[in-house]
């Protein structure tokens, strides 16, 4: 997902739609997931903008509606008349191709349409939807086929978004007020997780990207090979018991450890920890979706941003991996993928490593839990193309300072990620749920 | 009112509360008159904060009520006990005496408690102050009476600000929703406004500030002599028509009509018309609470800031009255405060002169319709000591840097201004509804 | 002085030159004045600006001669080419009728004209100006004697300014260079200054404003009457051992005595002592012209802000006067006024109050060492009219948001201010030589 | 370069001084360029700094000072005493392992040192290294001559910021003063440059980095091998003209052809030229270090920003090389690097591509005139490791959000770059003569 407006992606392999109760079937389901995120919480709640990245819970539930609106009832439905012309503009995150857009920062003043009439849009654009899927002429349609699973995808992109904005919405409240009660997981007592060990990766010729089966958004395309020197990626992310101890040595108020960037940002933010973290009398705690609670040692430590986790890495006497580098590692975690924690669990935070594998893969966590910053600027591939049209926008024109995130995290929809998947941030992002696993290269 | 965060006041001559029935049903008006206010509003709508210098209604309905419980009931109640302790902080604006306060550019994001805890905790307020206000020990208590009468003007104060906010949040939405139906008397065919003549007052000295015959705020007081030179006021205040001119003349472009800092605050801003208005090609018109309507030029002009005013009073070859010429001259207009148009009307928009005067005064709408600004920054009285304690801090420490209006608007609760009451705002301040009268010296 | 742009004055009693030599020799007389100040610095000192307040010197040099190439030699000399066309636009400082002006912002970066050019537009306009002044037309130009006039106090207003800029830039460098050896007087051991009496001055109208003889700025014009309630002064300003009391209180910490845009100043710009002191283990040293010196605790406390003096004159159980107090009170001080220390003593540094009064008036440094807070914002007289033209710029379009301050300083050339002078800044600035008189009110 | 503080390198193969007498020739010679450099400049014209990303000149000459003093006499002289102690903060650019640095954007506040204390310590310095280099045990100090040649590589560095910020300073001034008399090759007519054509690279595996002959910064290695996909180069850098083209169809005013982030960037800074440009009622003409000239249209163009580059590409169907293509491609153009333009050719302006090529190579204009901005985002090759100690913070800790630029500048001292060099600035700086070279992908 990217910062200046958290969007998204055409299509790879679009094919006919296979079955039109399928594909309605498919949609709605996707629509009641982001419903059911949106279901514990207020009016009110929806309608705040904590900050400039972040948006209301309203607007994601109107955006994702208004790209269906957009991007296949303007174009395929008969007789197309918009639910309100206006609301064109009001929701439109960041296509220039489609027209003006309702400044960024000022989402959080539009108390009108209030929930109920956006709900009431989402309700007669489910309606219209299913309605242009079953009709007999959409059967052939490869493009409308291509823009449906790109609409889906795009509203799980912002499924993850309103798990992460409505987290540091109430964080803003000084009162630190739930979302959800916790999870029965959240308090198991925990083993301590398995000690970090080094995973060695041969140098070679890698194939990177995605390989073409099922859905892939245009910025993991094309595939293609990359010469990897021999690496080591840990076998874990990085613990909170870790990070504490960083943080005990005084890694926040040495320079040494950090890019002269992280410094100035750290010095003039004042960061001394993790966003959600607070030092008290009883220790440290951290703010979740449940409220406040004591800090977990041995959950990865999350909501770091690029410079934290690069100065830890350092201080660690390791590096942040290339998205390269990790990516090709992946690609053997298949069972990892299966595994892995995310938004299904309905936990909405990370929890420790498991202390045996699954399958054959000697690292965990890969997928799920936390998303691990990588060391690449996010970048095009070799050859890369965006799609012709407004909806080629939502990824190439975030091309530029910003750095690569993988494999998913505890608010990722399930089957939304893969070992190619590229999520991106700029470097002082820190409400993603975003951790780090270490890397380092290996002399020849 | 103030900017810093809109509170208030003092008392004056506080006398023991003479009925326990009469100030209870009084207290009970003036509650109910603000949630009337709010009634037309949804939680959303009541949760938005615009601007910084602007609160969410749903705070104005908070603050309020924690004025009641924090200076009242935390001192009189029998075993006081909060309805919540987390409030003190939440809903204190400014007063440090009673400690720490909420970001006050962070209200927009409290979005818990929700609107129906904070009605509910109106209600428990209301219920207490009623038990206590009927209780025997309370008859002989001046003190209470005192804090109970400004808690009521502190109630009013923030009803006028409901009424600026929400129009101010509302027209931040590009569909330029409304608040209400238009009034009639909106859409009434408007005589053309009365002649602006001059009325003449001899130099001499003036007794301004308050008489000591009921409410009035610290800041009024203590009534003084000022020596006045002889002057004219304008007897009618500046129209749309007449500030058109000065647009069309170019007003906005020649440095010659503007102030220094002004100039700099209009090109920076880049300024070129009132806060509301827009031209369109049917002409100017302008964001009312009853939405977009043309612009009506024979209503006086309205929403201008210091600067503004200032330079239109130059241009016009006069200038802003001060205070002292602006009260001495009032103290004359006893029916024109009884015949003002205030918010009771419900219009909520000001309204052109009377072509007829309904007494001996030969100044009209020096009370209603629109705040007039004076030339004279807001300062301290001679001999002027605040209230001792927290309550003392809602005037004295706003006295810099802001300019003083006087004779209220159509915002302004009926009953609540008089002749010596002092607002005041920044020079930059233009969502208040604020006008301007022109005066000039008489050459000896 | 004021801080867009540090400029002067119209002309009230302007009568013909009564004789050209006078005239030239006073001219020149200030001219070489000027130069002296900017004699101990090189060129690159002459070239910097330390904030957006202050200005090279190099650009005092050149604007106070662009004064005159424009508004006199322009106007009044035959066959009238200026040195150099660019200088127009270079050295404008704020005259929006004279025309464009060079950002206020980027006076450092004027590299060219070099200092020596800057020094022969000086002798050609010098030159120039004598020849004009000898010319037997110019004998019964009462125009050219009131601009000639106008144009020598305005550059006795720069000389101070020159000071005072010259101190922020050295104090800027880390080093603490100095302008000059430190004088004799600041060494001598200082008896403690008298104790602080109060003075009374009776209720009743008083005339303030010029008296018409002599030379005065527009802004201290018409004289006019004002009524004044019974007030008290202090005897003398507040001493650095006063003021280091008011801090060994906690005086910067709590809000109590703050003006609640003072407080947020203070808070954010992390103020906690006046600007120039330094906390050293040998306790606190200032910088001076003469470089770091311990404080010494019987000089008037200088280089605070209006908040500043504010803050202290409230914990004092006292406030600042009103500029008409402060000026009735001036009026019997005729002998203060000859007796006070101005730039010509060459220390550039407030002395003790002297012990003993060396006239009838019990109040002593009325006048010299420091210019003293007033509480009135800088507003027109009743009756003032600006000059016409760009010339009846510099005052008028000045007054809002800025504060008077009286008596002049240590900095100020001798025969520039009277008891009818009006200085004005903003309430942060600090880098004048400003202090503070305590005043009181009387109760009737 | 780098922004924060545009320092250098740590070094690659040191060897022992292999001459004493040809080390300090060759040391006394890179410094006098440096002086050279300064020559035609006054005092005034080196003390002032621009902006915060440009250093006053006298600070490159009293930094590049610093650097010798710092890094080796203070390690190697017997009896090391510093010129003045005070110089170690006041000239340390960002080495946080020397301690404290004087606040980047105060630097043209110090007018003193003057520049004549500056040029007594180069000479102080020149004097004191030539002793320690003639000593008899420096001979076999392996570590000396390496840090001599990493100063001497960073003193270079700053001989083409003196050039770029010197250029900056001057275009601040509204005169556009010079810096020099033109040189006769910008007058001579010019030819049309050749024809633009595309020159294909194969697919294949790639080494890059420095190959270990002679001197290299750190962040040139370790070499190693990159796959690269097909792609192909243009023979030349963008020119005058054709960037022309791009502005007048609309380039600067369509989103399509924009990153996000640049969108947002020329909105908020309105950007409509590159910089340096002004249109004028006789065409575009351009400020260079002779003045304001006419713009050439056969010459590259030059002065663009990371979002110039990368949009005008997009628009011309192209896109910016890689840093790994570039320097693949630049590998076989040796005899380019030898007839490159450079700073020792004293236009210090880019001139037209040559029309016939010196050699075998089919690109022209590599090296020199203007450095080409890269697609890549500034990154540690795999296995760099900085050096220890604060010698190693020049390079490494600035790999964050900066791009790689190529190929050395008209301002880049002769002898300093090479084909694995690597230049780096953010993507919105423009003073650096930054140009482009477009680049386009092959298809398979």
């Amino acid at each position: 997902m990217r910062l200046p407006s958290n969007e998204l992606p055409p299509l790879s392999g679009a094919t006919p739609l296979a079955s039109a109760s399928g594909a309605c079937q498919c949609f709605l389901d996707v629509r009641a997931a982001t419903e059911r995120l949106a279901a514990p919480l207020s009016a009110e709640d929806c309608g705040a903008q904590s900050m400039l990245e972040a948006s209301p819970i309203k607007w994601h539930l109107a955006h994702t509606t208004w790209f269906f609106e957009t991007f296949i009832l303007e174009r395929f439905e008969p007789q197309f008349a918009p639910f309100d012309p206006a609301f064109r503009v009001l929701f439109n995150s960041y296509y220039q191709g489609v027209g003006r857009q309702h400044p960024r920062g000022q989402r959080g003043l539009l108390t009108r349409p209030d929930l109920g009439t956006v709900q009431a849009w989402r309700a007669n654009v489910q309606e219209r939807m299913v309605r242009l899927l079953q009709h007999p002429a959409s059967a052939a349609n490869a493009e409308l086929a291509s823009l449906l699973e790109l609409g889906l995808q795009h509203e799980q992109q912002h499924q993850e978004l309103i798990v992460t904005d409505v987290k540091h919405l109430l964080w803003c409240n000084p009162t630190w007020p739930t979302y959800q009660e916790a999870s029965a997981q959240l308090d198991e007592p925990a083993a301590a997780p398995p000690v970090l060990r080094w995973q060695r990766f041969d140098a070679g010729l890698a194939q990177i990207g995605h390989d073409g089966m099922g859905f892939a958004f245009d910025n993991e395309l094309p595939r293609h090979q990359v010469w990897l020197d021999a690496y080591e990626l840990a076998t874990r992310p990085v613990t909170n018991a870790e990070y504490q101890a960083f943080i005990a040595a005084g890694g926040y108020d040495d320079p040494a450890w950090w890019l002269a960037e992280g410094w100035d940002w750290r010095s003039s933010q004042q960061i001394t920890h993790p966003l959600y973290w607070r030092e008290t009398a009883q220790g440290w705690c951290e703010f979740t979706l449940a409220g406040g609670r004591p800090l977990a040692p041995e959950q990865p430590v999350v909501h770091l941003s690029y410079f934290e986790a690069d100065a830890y890495a350092r201080w660690a006497g390791a590096r942040l991996p290339t998205e390269a580098e990790w990516e090709a590692a992946a690609q053997g975690c298949a069972q990892d993928l299966a595994a892995g924690r995310f938004a299904a669990s309905a936990v909405l935070h990370p929890l420790p490593a498991p202390t045996q594998h699954s399958g054959g893969c000697a690292l965990v966590q890969m997928f799920g839990d936390v998303w691990e910053w990588t060391s690449s600027s996010y970048a095009p591939y070799p050859g890369f193309a965006p799609a012709p049209g407004a909806v080629g926008e939502y990824n190439g024109k975030f091309m530029v300072n910003q750095y690569v995130l993988r494999g998913g995290s505890c608010a990722t929809p399930a089957g939304h990620v893969r070992a190619s998947y590229r999520n991106f941030f700029p470097t002082t992002a820190r409400w993603q749920f975003s951790g780090l696993r270490l890397a380092r290269s290996v002399q020849p």
